[in-house]
């Protein structure tokens, strides 16, 4: 017995995402949900799931096998790993756990989706806590790759290897959160420009439109393939990270926004962003970093024209001129 | 004489991507920059931008005329058009726009790419101050759609059109920011973004590449597509985005993110992003927008993988399974 089946306990729009995106991987799922609508949105996400892998070129033919099920005990017996995404109520959490751990081996691993609370937390309803992690993924899960994978006090790096190894074979990235903290770490900057965006709103600044196209028609063509740090890496030109912060660090303690309590720039944060950097990107020069982040700009751009969406408009625009 | 040509005033690298786009759009410029390596920063740059277009798709063989010179009067004597974008010291940019603006036209409208002086400030110093605005790009200014245009207390309606229309000519989506603020709405959300990020690896949370592939892998491959309130839109599924607010907004109360002073949500603040989500996406329906939402993505997706870069090598892996 290798590979059994995936359990995913809660068929909402994570649960039933994760299904998907595991059924599509050929790995069969049993769906645990206590709601009669869960195989209807199960089969609404496998449709949308379907025609994303078709738009990807890749196979939607070699199907694991699924069943929908309203008994958790059903769902995750004998399965060699457990999804868990029900609604983000702590109560709820830690009695679906155990009732997880009532019907499962004891040494199957137990990963929560939920975006916010600590693993530590939820380990206290275990009996074997140690295989409890956090897999925090982005919607839609079918098609996004990341997924956050955290550990509590109590989980093993054998666990944390082990999720990690299942997350890749469905063909996403996990990245291993060291640090337990609130909300992790995607969600943390999301929750920081959601906030800074409400004030602009509330403050009569911008409109919602207004604030998404500045979004979809500038920093965001970039964030799909680069991040915050190489993109300023390559801001910074050929004098690095470094100038980039003696450029525009100090522009942190101006009051600009809303948010205030800013880090101070130690020279060991400088250094320790510094190291980092290089450690991530000193393989490329800045020219190559440039091609390749216009490269993937351009061919962004033509998916959004062939798309006739957002951005698309002016380039078409551009082509009638 | 309708057009003539376009003074691109400071040749680093917004003033020299400015001039590339300007040039690949068949419109003259003239160029002026103190330094004596400002023509080679400008035909690298041009390099760079030549490459884009051809991978868009775009023509590059009708460019504008172009030269370099140190002077700031021979490039704005009559221009049609002066974009300046010398460094972000206030001092600078006032003895800049008053050389400007004892060489060319009175009512030729001086556009500057300050990411963070208020157009008013810099007003101050004109005696024509009616005539000045803010055109804020993003980098690379050739390939990202989005310019900020703000207006100070001096400035006419007239001249925020004229600069709109100038900026639509070079293929862009102009964003006029209504409201005066520092640093306008983009760098307002990447400030926010920026300061949670230091915290992150301040605390040792998270390293800049874990940062940079959560953003990658995650919801940067959204925001190249749909920005920050229509993600959320979408999230929020049939019950739209008061049910979003409803299910998460409680959470901004919570003690995430090292950012405090949150606004509080009033039934004005909801209402208000109620009706300015409506009015943005009402015409298309959540099922649309996901499938919208998963084409453009997973045309990404593509781009990436034939660029061997960041998430196209999980694609990758996940063919050869």
């Amino acid at each position: 017995m290798n590979t059994t089946h995936h359990a995913i306990v809660g068929c909402g729009v994570i649960g039933a995402a994760w299904a998907a995106r595991t059924v599509l991987s050929g790995v069969d799922v049993v769906i645990s949900d206590p709601s009669p609508e869960a195989e209807s949105i199960f089969l609404a996400v496998l449709d949308n799931a379907v025609a994303a892998w078709d738009d990807l070129g890749l196979r939607t033919d070699q199907r694991g096998s699924w069943r929908v099920t309203d008994s958790i005990a059903d769902a995750v017996a004998g399965a060699s790993f457990i999804q868990e995404s029900v609604p983000e109520r702590p109560d709820l959490k830690a009695a679906v756990h155990r009732e997880i751990e009532a019907s499962c081996g004891t040494d199957v691993v137990i990963a929560s989706s939920t975006s916010g609370i600590k693993p530590t937390d939820m380990q206290a309803a275990l009996e074997h806590p140690e295989r409890l992690v956090v897999g925090h993924p982005y919607n839609p899960v079918y098609l996004l790759p990341v997924v956050e994978v955290v550990g509590g006090n109590a989980t093993t790096a054998e666990v944390i290897e082990s999720a990690k190894t299942t997350y890749s074979r469905l063909g996403m990235k996990p990245v291993h959160v060291r640090v337990e903290i609130d909300a992790f770490i995607g969600d943390r900057l999301l929750e920081a420009v959601w906030r800074e965006a409400l004030w602009l709103v509330a403050d009569g600044v911008a409109t919602t439109e207004e604030i998404d196209d500045v979004i979809t028609h500038g920093f965001g063509l970039r964030w799909a393939q680069m991040g915050l740090f190489e993109t300023y890496r390559v801001a910074g030109g050929t004098g690095g990270f470094r100038h980039f912060i003696s450029q525009f660090g100090p522009a942190l303690e101006w009051p600009w926004t809303k948010l205030m309590d800013t880090p101070e720039f130690t020279p060991e944060l400088v250094d320790r962003i510094v190291e980092q950097s290089d450690a991530q990107s000193g393989e490329y020069d800045v020219r190559e970093l440039e091609r390749i982040r216009d490269r993937n700009v351009a061919g962004f751009l033509k998916v959004l024209e062939a798309n006739r969406w957002a951005a698309g408009t002016a380039l078409a625009d551009q082509r009638e001129v």
